[in-house]
């Protein structure tokens, strides 16, 4: 399979999904109270919006380091990065929930935020699933050393084991679980992926 | 035509038709119940979702094998490719149709697998027409020996076979049929179509 | 400006606008009476669909036989394509007006139909301007010679015409301006655009 | 990173608002009074689309011209372009309250205008922060001499200053406001973006 299409096709899935995120922040409309009300009224919605945002913007940016350093995109990678898409799909549907309950607290916001919180661990462990397979299948352009294969491991499995924690504590404290989601866009920011995105790759047009 | 032109658009409407899916799992939100109960409640919305994100998949995988091995993007294959997405389009408001109507039996069920499989029969079609008319036209790469000719035809005729079997059986079982229609998809992740997509196309980048 | 970007960014508008033409099918669900009785009156957005979705793909077929054929892709042909894209963009909003009104009948149904006319013919005139700027622009790859510019701009313009005799009918007999709305697109399928799209574009990958 | 992907996937988000703004102009269908006087009604539903559309529009094209003469794309670049897309996003939902708010008059007419304001402020001062870095880390593939970096930045400042100046009028005077938003993308109509997006980057293809 050729990777462009692979990047077509995903890029376009990342581009409609980020998009999406938006249609939750549309107002109620006339008829609902003052405007400002509204908007203020909202600020579950404008967190669920920049924490999904982030979140879908840095997994494309780490998509697209993992996608550029495989030799050869077969069959197999199409259905592990459909499964990937499976969950990124659910994202803003979930970032409508946690807007709509979060507020409110109680049993719903733990609901909320737990479901957020799984489609996002769902996420995590498939591109997880994907950096792996294409370790043990031998498919890096620039096969990494024992040693580094390990610091890549841990670099990209805390996304998967803070989402895990975030599952957990969803059910003590929404508020703290949201958090946990949001420090991980936020790691990605600061924790360039070296092993696999090499400054080779970056400098590559 | 561009082949890469006809990839981007066909992936570009594959790629929003799957996003689109997932704007049936929003919840009703507040003051319509537990939000734990409207999830639970939801059960057809994840199934159908489920069903048509990976047949909608399985569709853009195999259709990236089949164009792939086309000599000349002419005129008629972009209108042949319009017939096929003119019945992908149409799956995200049919499967919001099966996810209303599953749970509560009767004729309406019926009616709601009966529209849903009927769109991906169309699509089963489209893409066995698309196929036969590039094996008859010669505009393979690799043009295919009589026998693997007619191995291929199964190959892609099991599909529309299969969907056509689940429209009749929706006037009898619902369930069955949505059962045949979540079998496609399954039955391509382990058939390779190595006749169209050969081993060599999946090794080139 | 890079061909390649306003192939992208064209192809993306066209396949989201062809894609949220589906959006006005999904039936209202549970409580509105049979599934099969909201189906059935359903028909005007079935028609609705199947216009607006052929026209747009043809629309893209034709985009992308012009666009091909300019040499150079400049600031002034983005904003043409702009303006194009202004009209594409109206067509679900204004499909979806169709269907609501069209079995209604009467003045709404006039209105309804007028404005959809009215989408079309602005796709039709910027088309035709985008034409007749390459053409006078001299930016064409393959100049064409003075007879067959006249050709090719008729076979252009007929859309045009066609959409203004549809405007104007429209304030008279809704369902014929809707036929020949619907009459475009059949037109092109069976009108080679040989003089833009020419026999070599067409071979080339 | 790929230029490319970079831009297939912000061209997939600009191309997806663009299309988004259109779902404002549906009407709310029968039993709301004529059509005639639902689309008349309906007045700042277009007046805002029109706007919205041009301003993504016009950014597009100054996207590409940017992007296109940036030596290196890396993560840095990645992430200060998502920081612009966190505010194109926000567009068609910004649109959409002022459609419904505009015509209202008083404080929700001042409030909505300006978030819509505000949206488009943020947009200026990340595609000019974008400018700014590429300046400063010499990324530019042609490095611009002293004296022309100051009129670049100031050509591009214009809009940020412009659309500040729109956030503090719309607290005194709505249209005002909106009629300042609405002069930027007219402006860069007639700007010709030369020294980044030079005649030699127009003419290639």
């Amino acid at each position: 399979m050729s990777r462009t299409r692979l990047e077509v096709f995903s890029d376009a899935v990342f581009a409609v999904a980020i998009t999406l995120l938006a249609l939750n922040l549309a107002v109620a409309g006339p008829g609902h109270g003052p405007l400002l009300h509204q908007v203020a009224d909202h600020w579950p919605s404008f967190v669920a919006y920049l924490i999904s945002f982030m979140t879908i913007g840095l997994i494309w940016v780490n998509h697209h380091a993992l996608v550029q350093n495989v030799a050869v995109v077969d069959r197999t990678l199409a259905l592990l990065n459909l499964v990937l898409l499976v969950f990124v799909v659910l994202i803003p549907a979930d970032t409508a929930t946690v807007a709509k309950y979060l507020a409110l607290g109680g049993q719903d916001a733990r609901v909320a935020v737990l479901l957020y919180a799984a489609a996002f661990m769902g996420m995590g462990f498939s591109f997880a699933g994907i950096f792996e397979w294409t370790l043990r299948s031998g498919r890096l352009r620039q096969p990494l050393p024992k040693r580094a294969r390990w610091k890549a491991r841990l670099r990209f499995g805390v996304a998967s084991v803070l989402y895990l924690a975030a599952v957990a504590v969803a059910f003590v404290s929404p508020p703290v679980a949201l958090a946990i989601i949001a420090a991980v866009p936020v790691y990605y920011i600061f924790e360039r992926l070296e092993v696999v995105g090499s400054p080779a790759g970056d400098r590559q047009q």
